[in-house]
């Protein structure tokens, strides 16, 4: 149905319709504020706005992709902080030329995850605009401590889950005009770019366990984050190059590119994390509960030295990368 | 400074130390994850999306008055839930031609509002974007009942707080060419339009004495968010037209136009509420504690007898009045 013939406030009960309610919401969409209830006493809070053109592109995202990743990368967040999620507000700016069954798809693809991690959708705002923008908001219980991002000290391990780079890698090929003949990787990378997995076990596990010092989701890119955990740690940096963590497809497609699309790429959404050497044991325990590899890849060393990347005879490699920046000239 | 030159993290820690950070924040900006206390258990969560064309134009708005509005808005709807306001979060996409001052004047509006009501802002997302994006979810504290929209029976009084149509004539007199020759009412206009004021007092007087059966906050023209009362409340309603509260400036600009912008022009942020007769000489009392004005516009009916607007004699007047919908063709 045409979103002209729809209305606002039929699109927002046809909205209330498709989301499941979950515990402890006591008024969800279609009054003036969602009520919800906090068994913790507190709540982690998140948010990410996706822009048209800015943050993806139509031609090769579907709408049930960017629903699925809206709720992905908040989801992100909150397993960065070690919590768990609960409620979602969602707003969006949908272009007048929209077909209702649009905007269903994007409820599909959000509710497809929702439901994975009992999020309930509570509320938001639905507005024409002259392209698409999705705000969420996320909140969630924390664990006893969230673990921030300012916890490093020098000596300890750096880890990181999963692996690196396939994530904008993917979105390398979506960009080319011919793509890689591996149809096959390609496939696993662009499902890595479009339904990245957030990794909210290992999160919740390594506050739950007291293991991370500091902890922060890739999305920027790994010596990017990287950066915000050393400058609110006050640490440096060592990253061993040869053990950063590249999957199958990545090794296959990435071709003259090396490893820079895993050291600076972005949109990874794994957890980058460090932790007391002394517990290593314990963190090598955590792959099988959480379902995910967790690779030590460097060790955090005094403020002064900086981060530096070094190869296998340790020798630093000469790096001129960045990580995304929405406003710095790259 | 350009945005350019400051960068995404730059901007990010100077919005960081413009904004105060409130009771209960146990992290504010800067991790992934906001962290906040709620002393009641519970939360009202409310979020509106602004965007550039759609909802300002800013020929005509100051960014300080963007930054007071979009909180402003949201404060609103937790007014007429009965709640106080505590935690606030923003994400903003920016052109990319703004300066750092043109943010600065955004978030000096914002926090001028956001002190009076002691809310927080402990997060948010910052953006580059093609037009001006303004993203706001408001978390406040719940009386022990929020006042739905669901709570009105026929026989209760509809009563409005302030005045009505002042934000939509002021906007007419910022889209017309030539403006009324009555600057002091114009100013008058355009302040109720620019910096509408949020109905905090009332509203929690209302949750907390028990008076209001059902409340919203006028954003879409009385008529409209009326109407929204009566569905989900299963009532009609009868408005008394010659008790519609009018400022002076209106009646001295409006003209022609009669009550056209009080009944459908939308943007007032006054609270529109039903009550009980026999809490009439209670509701009276109201407006000297929560200093503003209340008037008694009309009364609902049985749902089979719809919405209607009467004149003094009781004859029905003929309206084609639609409140706002962003997405029907009007």
């Amino acid at each position: 149905m045409k979103l002209s013939r729809l209305g606002e406030f039929g699109l927002i009960e046809r909205i209330g319709r498709m989301s499941a309610s979950g515990p402890g919401v006591r008024i969800g969409i279609g009054d003036d504020s969602a009520w919800v209830n906090h068994a913790a006493g507190s709540s982690l809070i998140t948010a990410d706005l996706l822009i048209e053109g800015v943050h993806f592109d139509l031609k090769w995202t579907s709408l049930f992709a960017l629903g699925y990743k809206s709720l992905a990368v908040n989801l992100s967040d909150i397993a960065a902080m070690g919590g768990m999620p609960a409620y979602a507000i969602v707003s969006l700016g949908i272009p007048a030329k929209f077909d209702s069954k649009q905007v269903d798809e994007f409820y599909r693809g959000f509710n497809s995850l929702a439901r994975k991690y009992r999020v309930a959708l509570i509320g938001g705002d639905t507005n024409i605009a002259p392209t698409l923008i999705i705000s969420v908001c996320l909140i969630g219980a924390p664990p006893a401590r969230p673990v921030r991002r300012s916890g490093a000290n020098a000596g300890d391990d750096i880890y990181v889950t999963g692996t690196l780079g396939d994530s904008a890698l993917g979105l390398e090929q979506l960009r080319k005009k011919s793509r890689a003949a591996k149809p096959a990787a390609v496939r696993q990378l662009l499902a890595r770019h479009h339904r990245p997995t957030p990794r909210m076990t290992a999160g919740a596990l390594l506050a739950r366990e007291n293991l991370a010092t500091a902890m922060i989701d890739v999305s920027d890119g790994l010596l990017q984050d990287l950066a915000h955990i050393c400058k609110a740690s006050n640490t440096g940096a060592v990253i061993w190059h040869e053990q950063l963590p590249l999957s199958a497809a990545y090794r296959a497609i990435s071709g003259k590119n090396g490893t820079r699309f895993a050291l600076g790429g972005g949109e990874d959404y794994e957890l980058l994390f460090c932790a007391r050497p002394r517990h290593r044991r314990r963190v090598e325990k955590l792959p099988r509960l959480a379902q995910v590899k967790i690779t030590r890849i460097g060790t955090c060393v005094a403020a002064q030295r900086g981060i530096t990347v070094i190869d296998g005879s340790g020798k630093p490699l000469s790096l001129r990368l960045k990580g995304h920046d929405h406003f710095k000239k790259q």
